[in-house]
């Protein structure tokens, strides 16, 4: 790890500020450029190449305000404050002392003063999820999902001067960390066999003697970044008489060939026996005499035959196996753990939540009524905001807008639509970012065309590029 | 009705601005303020004595802001823009025309311009318990529960020009409805037979030939009241060329002696069982050859002993009733069926909810440590905020403070308590609206006075007569 | 129990066999008779009126012989071989040594050699329901479930030499206990307080500081009976070198008054409310705030008007409680948890178990048709083997036929009936133990008759005066 | 099937008596023997290679005979006046006339006289798992799911004369068809569709005109057999004035290569997932952008990789893939379906079933103890009647010992044993039919061979050499 923390240690000239981020008009670039500034300087061609899921990496940026606007203690205050968070739930109250882990979460409701009470007595704080609450942690997280293409989650860990929150574990996640206030000494160790390297599961709590000699130790300061692999077992504490405060940006929980491969291998198999007779002859007569365990070692021609014959139809069903399938699957679940997207005020006025229709509080009427039209131009709101896959003889768009920002609150959300729009839908997705006119739909006639325009847009899920002029006579002098 | 009307036909000189309540001194005084307000200008004890579960109320006052403040279709507007309102489930769609009473509900999220649409070609909008976005209804909803000591529920109904959105039917609530915004012509019926008096369950949708003449029938303009006991059937309609929106307030829902006895009567049994041996006594031998429908018109005198016999122990059972218990049953659903309080600022800034402890940004460390002293004066935060009782051997306070504002969205919420403090708790309510001293708890030590104030204070369940003073010698002179 | 003792020392000229009882004419008498068998020489109408409930009875007969024919070892171990009997949930297998109960019941199949090693080593063995496979006890317990009309267990306890088996402990039972083989000393003690009279629940095992002076210490031999009520706490000791066997027959198990009770309440409330306005109104207004364990000491006349208003209702609602709907509710209940009737070959000749068509392997045809005439004589099978109520406006009829001798391992068994046939079936209970003529069934069509009697007995549930005749002319000659 | 017939065509000198089978020296020879005497004359060499799954196959044998033993209508008259047979879950009444298929079971207990009403009448009589209630179809079930090592099923159809009971239709099973009373018409159709052969589900009812040519119309006698494929379309009825009955048993249900696939593809994913890093690494950044049903046009090279890559991991996979753990599962699956061995009186001797302790009558204790020697031979009950597998890291012994007659009316029974003995265990399967003497066995102690042994045995699961000797001196000489 030498090189490098060598390689990060430096100044930057010109700091993005974060929460005033331009939003958002071609959000498969806008999620490149917001995990360049999440890493830099290391490219994140060099990143995916050496160090993700290999090694961690250290940026320290001597730039206290690098991480700034993402979240702070204040904001915390605020939140306990404007939010009924409770313990347990939402929040944990946790103390490593002496090599013992405890958690004294109170039951209920979590009050500002119950919690502050409980910090100044040296717990540590932990937020979990705070996207639900923070609307910069939200925009944050919904752009590197994007670009992960997978979930992203988040919790923020704030600890007292002179403590330790939690006993030394590793994760089963991706972790990035950015250090928002004070310092805090962190010790990182290798994964101990090659059983837990990439984990699927998080461990328990370890004590010292489980662990060998760190792989780094540094102290992170306001403006560093910390990133290391799942399975990295790792622990920190604040030092002197400062307090931490930092977020913990996760990714690629169950995100691998093997979770692919669960979805992958009972849909191979059962579309062989669907399609394949071999796979719906008969087992031979007795193989249960010469195969299972307890004949492993038994050398028998019937046996070597019916294990060649074995290999010989796996080979017959991987030749057929249905990849794209098991994608969309993978697809679809991604759809239901995603954030709904972040819109800014003038994508709104672009789109069903703000254009259209409104009331008239003067006239006590409903006025500027809209209409999508043959010329209207039109795009997706984000690029990773639907999926179109068939399911159960339906074609279906399953969609993030309706998802809230607690994760699976909500049941997944589709629409089904008639089989013969499938083909605008996907001309709609690989025109994104650009707009296209709802009459260039491939579709074959002009009321196909503006129907499935008017029931994407309906949806929430198409801007306009601009707002939709109203019909009415009044409305167009009026408003 | 005839004299109801006459006496409702009146101007009133000063109108009470219903968004800008003082709130809240004394929640039963204002709980009573606000139902005399709903109902002026007749008296509760003339509505209650006369009108109450047996006639309906029309109060035409020729005031049109005199309901103004509760709710607005400007309001509903916002609400559709900013919240995610679901078709079915938070807003239903409807017509009633030719007869044909129909639900136009689409799937998903009920996005204002699709609502808009809907309205502008005659659909009826029926808003679902406006009180989880609006915060005057929360109120109006939150002091009336305090009145009736039952869960008070509300439903907005929109309705274009020249519409009916509902058939004919009748409720199983008692409705208090408030016309906001444009004319409705109601008609109202009888109940048909005895069996539909005060009905458990509301009706179906009737046809015209199911009913008889109307009790009542006239006009709603802004600013009047209309109320009809459950099992009235109503209908009505916009007149002319204009909308109308009104709130209809509904309570007394599964609140009666019925509803009383079915917690009592089991309870009754089992501790009938328990505590007299009479009740654990073999039934007679072949009992069942005398007794039972087949043999209800035998004349015999076996079963005329066991006919007596039952009707003794019943007796017996009856005199040892557990009315209290069963009534603290209701109550403990009352307190789950309850609305949260509204808090002012004054008032959160003398509780849990913003007084304390916080987090001071400049220096990053907490600040404002308070305690509860025995001088602390205390109450609790509103009269109908809590209830104590005894369940599974433990004392618990059931209390609303973590309420949603959506019912039953939350589980319900106790504390347990050592049952030597119940009398504390006990004498909290029975001193309420006054402040008491902390030392002035009835409790055997200072000790377990401050503890269970604490306690008490730390949920939310408790005010302070000013805010508490901050034991830090910093804060106490920079904030 | 001095004098019951006396009473009881007698011997008895003639020996009823009991495996070999006439079976069963009328089984009301058959069930009398087998009851005064069981407790002779005391006579039924002193037990009721003096011990039953109340204190225990134990009858030495000097006669070996008296219990024989109900069970033995023997037939245990013929049992163990042929059925196949799980440990713990058809067998179990204990000791009690020092005090210390145990279960020793391995996982699994009960095969005799390994039960009788395990018996060998001093282990008890308690056969669970031995109806299930014993036809004698199976006899004996429907008769006596007829004559006390509730359900009626058994169990069987085999000791070894010098062993007990069980701690001391009560039941929630009514036990009568036939010993069979060998001797055993019981000591018995009286229930330790009020509450634990005529208990609802069995009881832990005691250890004998829990226990004072025996009311009841005598020793069993093989002939004599021992009776004593639930609650009436007892332990058992094998004397000398030699086993016992008993069979302990337990009746009375929930049901008492406060089952009864249990059921009437509930429906009670609910015919109240349908029927009565008054239920249906609203409970006072703020009656929360006066009722309630926190204010039962409070002396306030709205509390005092509420609790006078709750009696006074109370009352109205006993008047008219649904008793006999209550009583046909324990009376399903008792249909459900009985054993079928055992049917002599007569009888089945005489039913659907045996008469009509049959299948002549000679011919390869159906022969012997036969059909219910105008002037068949029908009754019902036993007296307690059907009820007749009105269930979700059906009128049914539930019976015992398709019961199994496993408790409950059956649905309840019922056929639904037209309402107007229910006259005849009371007809039949009522004419029970006489034959009545189909034609002298109280309907008002001879078509109705024979389609009710031909329903009823292809059911099982009548015989006929005698067989059928065949209708085939070659079966008259043949057969 | 023209040669088939030809084939066929021959009449036997001797008939084996079926319900006087020597029972049970050898299973598999047994069940060799038994599945030739059923398919005789054409030998199962040339019944596997060239008719199996392929195309039917009907032998007559103009021996009346040939079939006699095996059910008969006298049985079925026997069963429904012994048994309580319920309509729908046991027997099912059915016509099929003129087009349209029937069921008019009555609800609850099957009487016989009202079947053979139905049946007079024109009704088939459907008996489900006849195995229940008649030995020799156990027999014969028992020893043909030896030979096939899959669960075998029977139904029998008793069909009156002039009628059919079923219309035309597949089944998902191998049929074979015994004639046992009467002459049956049958008409065998192709399968309509490659999807349609040797399918896993059966079909609905069809009617003629879905149907072709017969591909085989001819008329069973007692004594005939009929095989056909699952997926062979079929309709029988009877003729002339003659009533028919056939067994039909069947096999081979859920038992293909595909089933074998659907228990081994997720094992060998989760194996993978758990031993090789590659499939816990993450999925490629962005892969859903060009993965999934709506891009599997696009040619695009990351695509190209990615499915080349899934291929090179199934690969991999497969090379792993735990077939053996996976025929484990069918195996542990086919114990569960299985039913229990039938036990001559012989074997029964020699085993827990009728060996060692007895209760003596006379003496009034337990005699004949009995141990397990070093020297005593050994076997297991059958070849098939056990299963050894490691599950949740524990060695367990599947058996079909307890199992009822009743399909799955047990749960699956096992035995945890020590995994040190798993070799001796395996020992007694490949010695199978051979004896061992206990001391043989491959453990490194006496004391575990003879522990071993014991608890196999007091299982049911072995069989001795001989009925073991007593150890009592009494019992040696008076027994």
């Amino acid at each position: 790890t030498e090189e490098i923390e060598q390689a990060m240690d430096f100044a930057e000239e010109t700091v993005m500020e974060n929460s005033n981020l331009p939003y958002m008009h071609d959000s498969t670039m806008e999620a490149k450029r917001i995990f360049e500034c999440l890493i830099h300087p290391v490219k994140p061609d060099k990143f995916f190449k050496e160090l993700w899921e290999k090694k961690p990496l250290l940026v320290k940026r001597h730039m206290k305000q690098y991480n700034d606007g993402w979240f702070s203690t204040a904001e915390l205050d605020r939140i306990l404050r404007e939010e009924n968070l409770q313990f347990s739930v939402n929040l944990d109250i946790t103390t490593y002392t002496n090599g013992v882990r405890e958690t004294h979460n109170p039951v209920g409701r979590a009050y500002a003063p119950v919690v502050w009470d409980m910090y100044q007595s040296g717990c540590s704080v932990r937020l979990l999820n705070p996207q639900t609450y923070s609307r910069n942690v939200w925009k944050l997280l919904s752009m590197l999902q994007e670009y992960f293409g997978c979930c992203v989650g988040a919790n923020t860990y704030l600890t007292p001067p002179g403590t330790q929150g939690f006993a030394p574990h590793f994760d089963d996640i991706e972790a990035f960390i950015l250090q928002l206030e004070g310092k805090k000494h962190w010790r990182l160790y290798s994964p101990r066999s090659d059983a837990e390297k990439l984990p699927r599961f998080s461990s328990g709590n370890f004590t010292d003697v489980d662990l060998g000699e760190p792989i780094l130790e540094k102290t992170l300061e306001p403006g560093d970044l910390l990133y290391f692999p799942r399975g990295t077992i790792h622990q920190a504490k604040t030092v002197g008489d400062e307090h931490s405060l930092h977020i913990t940006v996760s990714c690629y929980q169950k995100n691998t060939w093997g979770d692919l491969f669960e979805k992958l291998m009972p849909r191979a198999v059962q579309l062989a026996v669907e399609e394949d007779v071999e796979f719906r002859k008969g087992l031979p007569r007795g193989y249960l005499n010469f195969m299972g365990v307890a004949n492993s070692d038994v050398d028998n021609p019937q046996r070597k035959e019916f294990l060649r014959k074995v290999e010989q139809m796996m080979m017959r069903m991987i030749s057929n196996a249905p990849v794209d399938a098991a994608c969309d699957q993978m697809g679809k679940q991604f759809i239901h753990d995603s954030l709904p997207p972040v819109l800014s005020e003038a994508e709104k006025s672009c789109s069903i939540h703000n254009g259209g229709e409104k009331w008239d509080k003067q006239k006590s009427q409903v006025v500027g009524a809209t209409e999508i039209e043959p010329d209207t131009a039109i795009k997706i709101v984000r690029k990773g905001i639907l999926r179109l896959l068939t399911e159960e003889d339906e074609v279906r768009i399953y969609h993030t807008l309706e998802n809230a920002r607690l994760y699976h609150k909500v049941d997944p959300q589709y629409i089904d639509v008639e089989a013969e729009v499938a083909s605008a839908v996907e001309f709609l997705i690989h025109s994104y970012p650009e707009f296209v006119s709802v009459e260039n739909l491939p579709l074959p006639t002009l009321e196909k065309k503006l129907e499935i325009a008017t029931s994407l847009y309906e949806k929430g899920l198409l801007i306009t590029g601009e707002p939709l002029t109203s019909l009415d006579d009044d409305s167009s002098c009026d408003n």
